[in-house]
């Protein structure tokens, strides 16, 4: 694959993918969905707010799905669409890296 | 690979990553060392202070590298670590969802 010169689609992906909380927010809905409360959970140090946006943003760009369900209480859950989905590979690729070059963030940080 | 539970190499891999034009920073610097004035040229839009501020976080991350030869004027150049070349993966990834889902960027904005 060759990087040498730009390219607009790529450009594209990273606004999406690129914006902080963004990819662990991604990780926490790999592997099925969840509520909101449970992503909050995955992500502490998240407000409420920004979960919130990234979640609208990520909606926009059809990367995930809300699903309201209309149960007493209404139960929402959020969960990744086929384009999403197709990010486990980007995940997997951090991950690697991750798991080779990163050394863990201290315990209280 | 299981992404149902946190993992904090992840969280210090997206820490470093997961910045607004580092993505494409490290994308300019995958197919050999660029000089300053060649990485503005691959991120228009992007201001030399946050060039700037950026390189200087990837440096002290280890992922980028930066070489000042004695020559008149004195040049400088950025390249990436082993640390970074590694992150090939995790870029080919992206272009390759780029590439499937994403429409490109319209001229001009």
């Amino acid at each position: 694959m060759d990087f040498e010169k730009r390219c607009p689609r790529f450009e594209k992906a990273v606004t999406i993918l690129g914006k902080k909380w963004t990819p662990l927010i991604l990780r926490s809905l790999m592997d099925g969905p969840r509520r909101f409360s449970g992503m909050c959970a995955y992500c502490p140090g998240l407000s409420d707010r920004l979960l919130s946006q990234r979640l609208q943003e990520l909606e926009e760009a059809g990367v995930v799905e809300r699903r309201v369900y209309s149960e007493r209480p209404v139960a929402v859950e959020y969960t990744l669409t086929s384009m999403g989905q197709e990010l486990r590979e980007v995940l997997e690729a951090i991950q690697h890296w991750a798991d080779r070059w990163t050394a863990p963030v201290e315990q209280g940080k």
